[in-house]
C-alpha cells in the first residue's frame, strides 16, 4: 500500500469538500449533472479519439497499480543481492544457476540466465538496454495519456462553462430582472470550470508525476543491473561490484562491507 | 475499423450534442454562420499560409485512414514472422528468396530483398535505419500540421469573439437600454470561443496524439524488424532470435517455443 | 510563385474583413491608429532590441522569397540527377567535370568540385556536414526572430488595451452617466488585442511555421546530396545509388529503373 | 548563511506587506483561513499524491539547506587544490595517500583513494560519471517536486476563488441588494487567487530555480574534478593541470603560476 | 554601439509614451509608486532568491555590454585571419610566434599558444572545446536569469493588481455609490499589471534574446576557430583552410583568393 498516495488523496478531497461544505453556498450547489458529463464523459471521449484503445485500457489499471504497490525506497537491497550473486558467480555457472532461482527481480534474473544460456556480454547488454529502451517507450505512452487528460479536462470544462454563459446571456434579454438570475446562472456555469481544474489538479497530473517517478526509477535500477550482470559474467570482486553499484546510490546510503572498502 | 477512434468521435459529439440541447438557451443560439466562417475558414487559411499545399492534402487524407484502420494492438505477430523466417534463412538464399513472396509488411520485405540482392549486413541496417528515419521526419510535418491547426482555432475563435464584443460595445452607446440587448450579443460572441475550443480539443488535438501515437508504434516496429533482418542475415538460431525480439515486447506477450529457450 | 500560401493570405484576410464588415459595428470601429502604433511599433522597437540588426533586415527579404518560391514538391528530381551522374561518375573524373556545369544545385555541384579537386571521401562529408549544420544555425535565428515577434505582438496588443481601460476607468469617476462611455470606450481598447491577435496568427505564426518547413527540406535534401556526393567518390552502380536514395522518399515516389533494381 | 536568499526573502515579504499594509482594504482582508486551507492544503495533498514520500521529505529538508550554505562562488579553489595534488601525485601513490586526509571535498577523495586502490584510469572515470549522472538524476527529481509545486499552487489558487465565487453568485439571487456583498465576497474570493500566485512567484519557483543552479554548479566542478583525478593518475605537469582546468573557469578568474605558463 | 539596441529602446519607449500622453487618461494616472515598488522590487527580490548573488551582479554588467557593444557582423574577417595565420604556421613553429602577437582574439591567440606550447592536436581540440563548453553553460546562466526576471515581473503585476482589486472590492460594501469610485480604483490595479507586461516585453525578454544571440554567435564562431588552429598545426595549405572554414559562412559571404579555389 502506497501510504503517500492514499494519505494525498483523502486530504485533498478531505480540503476541498470542507471548503464547499463550510462555504457561502450550500454543498448541494456543487453537484451539477450536466457540468459532470461534459468534463469527465468529455475527458474520455477525446482520450478514446487521441489513443488507441488498448493503451486506454493499461492507463487505467495501471491507476490502480500506482495505489496498491508503493515506490522502491532505495536501491540498497538490490545492490546487496548483486554483490552477494558476485560471490556466487565466481565459483562458476553451476553454481550460479542454483542461485538463480532464489533471484526475486524478473530483470536480474533474466540477465543471469543469459549468462547460464552462455550469450556473450555484448550480447546481453545489448538486449537487456533494448528492453530498458522498449519498457520506457511503452510506459511513456500511458504518461502521455494521464498528461493529455489533464489538458483535456480545464478544455472541457471550459467548454461547459461557455455554454452556460450563452445559455444565461440568450436568456437576460428576456427575463424582466436579469440581475435575479444572473447570478445563480453563472454560478452553474463555472462549476464546470471547477470541475475541469479540479480533475486535472487532484487526479491526472498528479497521477502522471506519480507514474513518471516510477518509470525514471525502473530506468535507474534496471541500468544498475545491466552493470551488475556485466560484472558477475566477469567474474568480478565483490568488492568492486560493490564500489561500481553504489555510484547508484546517495552517498548516505552507501554500505561497505566489514573489510571495507580499502583494499581490493 | 478504428472502433476506440469511432466511439470516441460519437460520445464525444454526442456529449455536446446532448449539453446544448438540455442547456437553458435554445439550441439554435450555438449555430452561428459569420462565427463558423472565422473559426473554420480562418484556421484553414493559417494552415494553408502556413505549410506547403503538398502537406496540407496529406493530413485531410491521413484523417481518413485514421478513423479507418486501426493500431497495432500487438508485436507479437510480427516477432512470430521473422523467427519463422530465420528458420528458412538458414536454409540459404535461395530459401529465403521462395519465403519472400509470403511476408505482407513491405518494410521487411524490402531488408529480406536485399539480403537476396547481396548487400552486406551495415549496408543493410544504413538503408533501411534512414528510412526510418525519413519516415518519421516526413510524418512528423503531418503531425504538427494538426497541432498548428490545434492552436490556430482557439485564436481565431478569440478573434471572432473580439470582433462581437467590440461589434457589441460600439453599439452600447447608441441603445436606450443596453442592458436588453448585451446578454444576446455577447452569447453570440462567445459562440465563436466555444467553437474554437471544440475544435482543438475534440478534432485537432485528439488527431494529432493519435498520429503521434501511429508514427511511434511504427518505429518501434520497424527498429524492430531491422534487428530481425540483421539476425536473418548472420543466420542465427531462431530461439536466439525470439529472445532478443522479445526485448521490444512487454514481458507478459513474450512467447517462447516449446522447446523454451533454456537452450540455445 | 506559391500558391497556397497566396490563397491562404487572401482567403484569411477576406474572411476577416467580411466578419468585420458584416459586424454589429460600422466598419471604421476597427481602425484605431493609435493601437496600430502599439502593436506594430511596439513590436517592431522589441525585435529591435531583440536581435542584431543583420537578422531582422534578412527576415524582411526571407518573408518576401516565401511567396515567390513555392516549397519543393518532390525530391524525386534530385534522386534521378544523382543517379545520372552515378553513370558519368563511373567514366572518370575527367567525365564528371565536364557533366558538373549542368547541375543546378550549388550545394551538389559544390560536392562534385570537391571530389575533382581531390579531396577524400571523409573530407568532403566533414565539410558538406559542417554547411548543412551552419546554414540551418544561421536560418533557426530568422525562424526564431519570426517566433518571437509571434509572441511580442499579442504582448504588446494587451499593453495597448491595459492603456485603454486604465483611461476608460480614470474617466468613469468623473463622467455623469458612465455606462454610455463605457462600451465605446472599451471597444476601442479592445480592438489593440484584436491586432495583436491578428498578427500572431494571420502574419508571424504562418510565416514562422512556413520557414520552419523550408529549413527541414533543404535539410533533408542536402543531407540525401551528402549521401549521393559520397556514392559518386566510390562510384557505385546506379542501382544502388537509386535503392540508397529512395530512402529519402516516400516509397510512392519511388522510381525504378527498367532493369527493375532487381539485380546490382 | 547564503545572504542573497535571505536578503531577497526579506525583502520579498518586505514589499509585498508594504503593499498590503498601506493599501485601501485593511490588512486584515487579506488574512483567510480557508483561502489559505485550500492553498496550502491542497498544494501539499497533490504533492503526496505526485510524488514518493520519500522524495517530498528530502524536498523540505533541502528547502532548508538552500539558506544555511550558500553556492560556490568560484571553482578557483578547486582548481589549486588539484595543482597542488598533481605536484604530490608525480612522486608516487604512497605520497598521495598521506596526502588524501587534507582533501576536503568527497568526491575529489574518492577519486584519489581509487588511485590508490589500484583502479586504472577508464574504470575511475566510469565510476566517476555514473556518481555524477545518478546524482543529477536523483537531484532533478527533487527541483521537480518544487517545479510541479508551483504549478499546483495557483491551480488551488483558482479553484479556491472558483469556489468562492460559486458561493457568492448563489447568494446574489437571495440578496436584497447584491451590490452591496458582491465586493466583499469576492474581495475574499480573490485572497485565494492572491496566495497561489505569492506561493508560486515568491516561495517554489525561486526554490527550484536555486536548486538547478546548485545541481548544474555541483556537475560543472564534478567534472572538472574528473579532468583533475584524470591527469592525477597520468602525473601530468602541475602546468598543464592548470592549463586545462582553467578551462572550467572565466577567463577573468584565471590564475597562473610564477614561471607563467609559458612553459610546459 | 549597438544601433539597433539603441533605436529599438528609444522607439519602444517612444511609443509607449506616445500612447499613454495622447490617451483619454491623464499621463500621471499612469504613475503609481506601490504598484512600481511591487513589480519593480518583487521582481528583483525573487530573482535574488532564485539565484546565487554573483550570477544577478554579473546579468546587470552584461545587460550594460549589450548596449555597448555592437554583434558580430560577420565571419569573415577571422576566416581571413585564420587563412593569413595558416601561410605563416607553414614557415614554421618559431614565424607562428612572431605572428602570434598580432592576433586579436583571445580564443584564437591561446589555440595557437598551445601550438607552440607543443601540446599535441588532440589535447588543443579537447582543452578549445572544454572552453566553449564552460562559457556556454556560464552564459546560458545569465540568460537563464533574464528569462526568469521575464516571467517574475507579469506574476508581480498579477499580484499588485490582486492586491488592488481586494482593496477595492472590500471598500465597495462601505460606499455609498460604489460606481464612481470603481474606476479609478481600478485604473490603479490595472497599473501594476501594466508594469509587469512593459517589463517582461519590453526589457527582459528582448535582453535575454539578444544575450542568447550572442552566445551562438560566440560559439559558432569559436568552433570555426578550432577548426583553424586544428588546421594550423595540420600545416594545411590557405586554399583548403579558406575552403573548410568557408562553410561557418553563409556562400552570399565566400571569398576566394585570387587564384580563385579551383586547385588545391
Amino acid at each position: 500500500m502506497d501510504i503517500a498516495s492514499l494519505v494525498g488523496m483523502l486530504a485533498g478531497m478531505g480540503i476541498i469538500f470542507h471548503a464547499l461544505a463550510t462555504g457561502a453556498a450550500p454543498l448541494i450547489s456543487f453537484y451539477n449533472l450536466p457540468s459532470l458529463e461534459i468534463v469527465v464523459g468529455g475527458t474520455l471521449a477525446a482520450t478514446l479519439l487521441s489513443f488507441p484503445l488498448k493503451e486506454v485500457y493499461k492507463v487505467a489499471s495501471v491507476a490502480l497499480i500506482i495505489f496498491k504497490k508503493g515506490g522502491m525506497d532505495t536501491l540498497g537491497p538490490f545492490v546487496n543481492e548483486a554483490v552477494e550473486l558476485s560471490r556466487v558467480a565466481r565459483l562458476g555457472v553451476t553454481e550460479l544457476e542454483k542461485e538463480k532461482e532464489n533471484i526475486s527481480n524478473h530483470f536480474l534474473k533474466d540477465g543471469v540466465q543469459m549468462i547460464i544460456d552462455g550469450y556473450n556480454e555484448l550480447e546481453i547488454r545489448e538486449i537487456m538496454e533494448a528492453r530498458i529502451e522498449n519498457r520506457e517507450i511503452r510506459e511513456k505512452w500511458e504518461e502521455n495519456v494521464l498528461r493529455t487528460m489533464a489538458k483535456f479536462a480545464p478544455g472541457f470544462g471550459m467548454m461547459g462553462t461557455l455554454i452556460g454563459l450563452i445559455g444565461m446571456l440568450v436568456g437576460m434579454g428576456a427575463s424582466a430582472d436579469p440581475s435575479k438570475t444572473i447570478g445563480p446562472n453563472m454560478a452553474v456555469a463555472l462549476v464546470t470550470t471547477f470541475y475541469g481544474v479540479l480533475l486535472a489538479n487532484l487526479f491526472f497530473n498528479p497521477m502522471a508525476e506519480k507514474f513518471k517517478s516510477r518509470i525514471e526509477q525502473q530506468t535507474v535500477m534496471q541500468n544498475m543491473l545491466i552493470e551488475g550482470v556485466s560484472m558477475l559474467y566477469q567474474k568480478k570482486h565483490p568488492l568492486v561490484v560493490r564500489e561500481k553499484l553504489n555510484s547508484f546510490l546517495p552517498p548516505s546510503e552507501w554500505e561497505r562491507d566489514g573489510d571495507g572498502g580499502e583494499e581490493k
